[in-house]
């Protein structure tokens, strides 16, 4: 099978990177484009970004020559955006529009009635919704919009998602998060080294409405909010990859710690086997100090989500790698999922 | 006025370090005896321990003798107990009978029903108990006991005292503690650093039952509880000194924040002049990404409480330091405590 | 004595806020005037400003109206500039013709031929140059320029003075410099979290050349360098503040450590009592793991260099902080000596 | 071919668990045997070790029984070594003797003289003196003793080897250590948090002797130092993995950072293919910032030493990751030596 041609918008940030390491060796997608601002465009990717992973860059992208972030610039089947929220809300549209089918880590689109926002371990069928947004928008071309979670989202949803059958009514999350999900320059050393900032702007309000979102349900026509209530206190900490939150979950059936357990162990996704989506979704750690962002988040690739500590009332620790599972290899995985789906 | 003799118990740790550097130029109190353990004592202090604060190790204290933690060797009319709980629960109740008066930073009997535990600004009446405490136990010397909570406790229960008149009905929290609380070898460097560690052993039933006493009613015999529930989730971050919390409150009268603001504004603990009670216990601030460790554990010299982020909710963000205002400090303040009150 | 009227350039900055905390409640200067960017002027400090500092920033200055880096908005007698090289290097000859003594941070003017380049403890008598300095500028308002040298070449410059008499003729550098050296914004948190950065730009240049001009000899018309060369290799490091220095000194007369120390010790700086000079410029350490930043940089109110580990080769650490003694401070103390030469 | 049977003695600690991941999936070796102290004698692997690094525990170590550090009780060919000093001393002989080819990471005989120690880049024929080990131990086993230097020895020296020819005169290195090199609980974190500690006990004097007897030459019967002198200064920073060390080498024949620098990049080790021999043992950074522990650590699985910033003097950085390559992975390289050298 010749592989589907992937492009990258936004290819020299942080989260392009993690991008283009996502996709080195991916079995269904080809790098065939990376696009970037003016200043980068034209020149060799090597030149153009300076790699800030702990993998090597990728030879295959090295020797691309970066172009603009226009669709008559970029050629590929599917293009992953990892562009800032502003600059997605201009362009996103216009690479739907002309038939490109955009996997979006950016904000800008994902509250929008007709696009879809995914983690495919949630909610999969939410996918389809991009017919009628082609209908609606009159897009002919084949082209459409999807989204993943912000970053501090991804995690608790996924955690919460085999709970929902016992009536989640309220959560609190109070999240503690690495620096890389600010961008390589968003934390100055100087604001957070030895130091908490209690503080991320636009962060709470983004883990306020998201959830309800992605865990609702897809009449064939729109998506209906689930309904429960999120209240968010997000911190950042000196940590460099990988989101820990902690939550309380009040529920209706009030189960116990044990049932939780049980519920988180015995889930499936219903995903089957893409390339990307880790053997286990879910990692329910015993020991008492876990998870860790250090020792934990590279777990299934960094896909998995790791839990622990599940106590009553009902609390639990969650963790998982915000620019992996909670950004790039989230849109990738979601990417993934549309081929399943027949729409890539 | 000739200055009251104080000793320090465990005066080589990280505690007892601070209580040396509090007790330096003391109006009230006179270092005059340092304990420790057998391996230390006869030593001078200076050899004994090694200095890890940032300011210089007090000339008077680097000079003396190290004595044992025995009541027959220490000269002094009130002891510092910096001790490990285990060696608390066996050695502080003779400093007591042997007329001493102790301040505790110790856990061991901080739950005792005939004990104390304060925080002057919360429950300076309730120092009254060890009047019953000396009947029942039968200390005819004058000696008592007293203790000051968990480092953790004491930031949010402080924050709460303005907050009892609205009906405080329960408490969520979740900490971000620094390394020192655990004492200087308590956390390896492998372990947190650009890590968190979700669970720091026994800490959270401490922070779920000591605010209870705290905030309870002085009835002239007994110490009747607060009725409202605390859960908490307690942390480990890569901070040096200054425990952040994130809290939810909730109400019966269900205030606004800006009623929260305004009740913690106004707040007066009636506890007049005291050598090291700061200016304001409780400072709210006002910027959106404060309070912060770095930044502000050192106000109102270590003993103010921060607050921050005061919104809907109630949620908020407190924050002080956890080995002053959280452990020596602490009981420094109560010792001043006695004295305002006539029993020192 | 009424005060000496003291404005600062560059106020908003990390070092500007160093000069502010620097100058509170100083006996001799009084701050009359903060000068900053467009953006910044003609707002109050307190809302121009983000105090980045530990300490609170003080009353005096935060009420003060922000004014343009212009002679003639700027109302002083001296000048503190913590203006970036470039700025500097436009507007301080106007400040100085202007009638000001200028005290600069800047690495503009430091090896300009007229221009002394100051450590009050080395080289006090280069000050007379400033004499010169206005002749030949045609200067007669009575202004001049001072410069202080980089923050790594204070530290080790300072531990070399003592050591000219066994003629100094190699000395190797290796530095692990405070990230609070390259400003608030300078060092992003993704770069250095658990990390090294074995280069900082332009650094290692001003590191090798200054230390000869700074204990080089004053002939009553120009500054004869000293005849040694410094081979340096410069890294950052993880730390808030403070620089840390590994030498190595070759000499003719080839010392024992035991010499050096003594040499260290008996060092006296004949600078009398100005109100910032430490007690004692050089501290020498005997601990074997001395000194270090987190527990000396504070040593004489941060205008101390410790040294520790003097070992044959002749081999030593020395460490200072970086943004007071090694900027900041820096600047002051040489106003200082500016008033005790009779200049301001 | 059968596989070669591998153990593990000190299997619990850090460098311990290092081995297990460096032998998982080895294609010539199979690990048979874990051993440790009698605490953890008898118990599963997965209950005696708690697994500190960011991989997982391999599940062939997690369940095997661990046995006491005994040549009676170890089931092996050759056993790696992750011995305490002391310990190593007392018992490799006895593993050498009872017929085990042991591959030690301990200081204890590194400077034996019938010992090797090897950096198989640079003296693999100085694995031949084990012949005259057994002979002169009397040892007709089969058995024998082989180890790898220090971790900060090994990166320096690998990257001194290709300038031998321009004759090394002398050789200064200023280390920035990471905290992993000092085992689990070796470094607290109040200790290093934004800090760093400018000695490592008994480092230096490894760090002085062990070069010279690496790049020395073995005649047939003995080895014989190579001659130049090294002096060094050690400090602990706070990153957790990777050595940075900067270099001055002093050289006969003064040649350019250009000739230097080819020198390394065409230096061959004369290896071969051995499994986990890197491809290039020396990596050779052209961007000016580099090498960076964070970045560059992993690079040929651990294996490579990454050189940067070679400037006149002949100055150079040099990084390399201590755990792997300046431990585990050099004793694994060593036994691989063994194999292609028909001693195992």
């Amino acid at each position: 099978m010749a592989k589907i041609k992937a492009g990258v918008l936004g290819a020299t940030g942080a989260v392009g990177q993690r991008f283009i390491e996502g996709l080195k060796d991916h079995p269904w997608f080809e790098l065939t484009s990376l696009a970037a601002s003016e200043r980068s465009a034209g020149k060799k990717y090597s030149e153009a970004a300076r790699w800030r992973l702990e993998s090597e860059m990728p030879e295959n992208a090295a020797d691309m020559t970066v172009v603009n972030v226009n669709p008559k610039e970029v050629d590929a089947d599917v293009v992953f955006s990892a562009l800032p929220s502003d600059e997605a809300k201009r362009v996103e549209l216009d690479f739907a529009a002309a038939g490109f089918a955009v996997a979006s880590n950016a904000g800008a689109y994902r509250m929008a009635a007709d696009v879809p926002l995914l983690i495919p371990e949630c909610n999969q069928e939410h996918l389809e919704i991009v017919k009628i947004q082609q209908e609606k928008r009159g897009w002919s071309t084949g082209g459409f919009l999807t989204t993943n979670p912000n970053c501090t989202t991804i995690m608790f949803t996924l955690a919460l998602k085999p709970l929902m059958k016992f009536g989640i009514k309220s959560v609190q999350v109070a999240s503690m998060q690495a620096v890389s999900g600010a961008g390589y320059e968003g934390v100055p050393s100087m604001a957070i080294l030895g130091n908490i900032i209690p503080y991320i702007g636009g962060e709470e309000e983004k883990v306020e409405t998201e959830p309800q979102k992605i865990l609702g349900t897809f009449d064939g026509q729109k998506i209906i909010d689930a309904d429960f209530t999120v209240s968010a206190s997000c911190h950042r900490v000196p940590v460099m990859d990988g989101h820990t939150e902690a939550l309380w979950v009040c529920m209706a059936e009030d189960p116990t710690p044990e049932e939780v357990k049980k519920a988180m162990l015995s889930f499936d996704p219903g995903l089957g086997d893409l390339p990307t989506s880790p053997k286990k979704a879910l990692i329910v750690k015993d020991e008492p100090d876990r998870p860790q962002p250090r020792l934990d988040r590279n777990r299934g690739n960094g896909m998995s989500i790791s839990v622990g500590r599940i106590r009553s009332g009902i609390r639990f620790i969650c963790m998982g790698h915000n620019t992996v599972r909670g950004a790039a290899g989230a849109s990738i995985l979601n990417a993934e999922l549309m081929v399943k789906k027949g729409l890539l």
